[in-house]
């Protein structure tokens, strides 16, 4: 099969997204002041579902039920300036012990239902040979982001093409929903100088503790995120340029999955840091891909509040977690499918024959 | 059968809970600390292991798969003051409605895989005499509790024994974890009645809007709330004795549900304003039933917030919800369980054979 190429199956994939269905959020206000509820008493998944029925292009949207996690894994050049406590085989062990079925990514999704998917777009250390791992590598890890940028134009394309095909194979597949999941020693490091480059913000401002870093590395970190951007002086305007330097092949990834999946119409559920970080790349590529986005949890890493800002998500949940994995996109994944299935199956106060508000006929 | 006395059965249920299993819980938490994540990453979920671990009396606690939520519906003689825009009759119609699977309720606990069981515990108006309705009537709704006590204490305690007896039924039945449910139009005037009483907070600062109500019909509910108050002046040391001035019957046995429950030594993941409220009362009458009980979500009710406080719980999900009927209760039943089985089934370090993190032995 020939492949297009990369920098193509991008632009062409920005472009197949459409706007969100007007109608069919119209369709979706209005049956949600008829469901038997007082109006605005489901919160949040009221308007969650009208933005459901939007991206589905039909009211109601049909309830999500095939959901899948894609886990993308790499490793980061940065790895050794020191700014994580663990060894970067520990990327490797733990896409091993995904494939196990060992780690938290496994035993939430068993819970709720969705398939795991582990990719592997760029992991240093070796690899078990196994059919289930999805063998998708740009390299051995990124370069040094401190002494150069962690990755070439061409590979930022390549590993957003990984990404983008992955969404539209599991779509193909008939997923109707993707999560989105990582795994990457020191990928919180490339994370915050994504948030900083895109947002503005200062390296202290969005540099986390990761995996539970002390203070002196965690000064370090910041020290280290702060002499990347001063050395690529990053344009948020050109967003491959952005990924090229101080980004990860799993950030690039996940915004091409991003991408994909708002071409293919379907939600994606975002996980944590490393989610928002690389949605942030999928916002300055095609600002249009956000409105399919819903944003899981909010993480305790700084720079994720900052990144949920600048994408305009709330937060289904927050509950101080930071492990990443899409742990967190699938704890909120069953919110989703309620919110979907609410519009979808209440009854009307006509069908129930249940009695309306009185002296208020607007609700 | 010969049944014993509602307060004889209350005395006993409540000289049946137990503290805490220490030893499980010590367990759980060293557990936790050797799972293949960082330590801590869990966030919330990890200490809500550690409790599961404590209530079911073992490391790890089984995750709980046998879920049911219990819908207690009554009306409220309160109704009469013009505390609510809905007609009585909806209290009947929307347990109609949760009988033909209607409701938000149903969707949701169908979405979570949880059972709803609904429980006429003193609704006003007509109903429909089907054998999926479980027919508790204490009497057909409270008194005004504006002109007297809402029920006597007999009255009281036949209701809290409702819900005891339905608890210990449940869980003999297979059910491995309890969601409180309510219906009762006018309940949040009661609720908040309960949460000043219990809290001494001023009925200003925990009367909310309950299903949506206009400023002027506000400020009467917060009066209707303060005269009753007055009229009564609760004793919170004589919990009984509250519910009966300004309670309902869905809040006696909703009360009687919880103790129940942490008698029988199970997980109750309380709904919300209608939940917490009664919550006051089952931790009047047994402290150590709040061991047990799981706070689902956080209501827009101001009074739910302080009632929480005093109960001194976390939610787990805060999304604006103000529906009842146990949607914030459901809603979180997926993180309870997905918190259950990663303390059960996530590999540890040595069995996963991933290597700890570096020059911190303490993790």
């Amino acid at each position: 099969m020939t492949r297009i190429d990369p920098g193509r199956l991008i632009e062409q994939t920005v472009a197949a997204i459409r706007p969100l269905d007007e109608y069919a959020m119209q369709l979706a206000t209005e049956r949600q002041a008829v469901l038997t509820k007082p109006r605005g008493a489901l919160g949040v998944l009221e308007g969650l579902s009208v933005r459901l029925a939007g991206i589905a292009r039909r009211c109601p949207a049909p309830v999500p039920f095939r959901p899948v996690v894609g886990v993308f894994a790499a490793d980061h050049g940065v790895h050794a300036q020191g700014v994580s406590p663990w060894p970067q085989e520990v990327t490797a062990q733990m896409v091993t012990n995904f494939l196990a079925g060992g780690a938290a990514v496994n035993c939430f999704a068993a819970q709720v239902g969705a398939r795991v998917v582990v990719v592997d777009v760029g992991v240093a250390t070796e690899l078990p040979e196994v059919p289930q791992l999805l063998s998708r590598p740009v390299a051995r890890g990124t370069a040094d982001l401190t002494a150069g940028p962690a990755m070439t134009r061409e590979q930022a394309e390549t590993a957003l093409a990984v990404g983008v095909r992955l969404a539209a194979e599991l779509v193909a597949e008939g997923h109707d929903i993707l999560l989105t999941g990582d795994m990457g020693i020191a990928n919180t490091t490339a994370s915050a100088a994504l948030v900083a480059a895109f947002t503005g913000a200062d390296p202290a401002a969005v540099t986390g503790r990761g995996t539970g870093i002390a203070d002196e590395m965690h000064v370090h970190k910041i020290d280290v995120v702060r002499r990347a951007l001063a050395l690529h002086q990053p344009d948020p305007a050109d967003p491959v340029g952005v990924l090229a330097a101080v980004g990860g092949f799993e950030h690039a990834a996940l915004a091409g999955f991003v991408i994909g999946g708002a071409a293919a119409e379907v939600p994606v559920l975002l996980d944590g840091m490393i989610a928002g970080s690389a949605a942030l790349v999928a916002q300055a590529l095609a600002p249009a891909a956000l409105d399919r986005c819903v944003a899981g949890h909010r993480s305790t890493e700084p720079g994720h509040a900052v990144a949920l800002r600048r994408l305009g998500l709330a937060p289904l949940i927050e509950l101080d977690l930071r492990l990443g994995e899409g742990t967190g996109a699938l704890l909120a994944l069953p919110l989703v499918q309620c919110a979907a299935r609410a519009l979808a199956e209440m009854a009307t106060f006509d069908s129930a024959g249940v009695t309306g508000k009185q002296g208020n006929a607007s609700g």
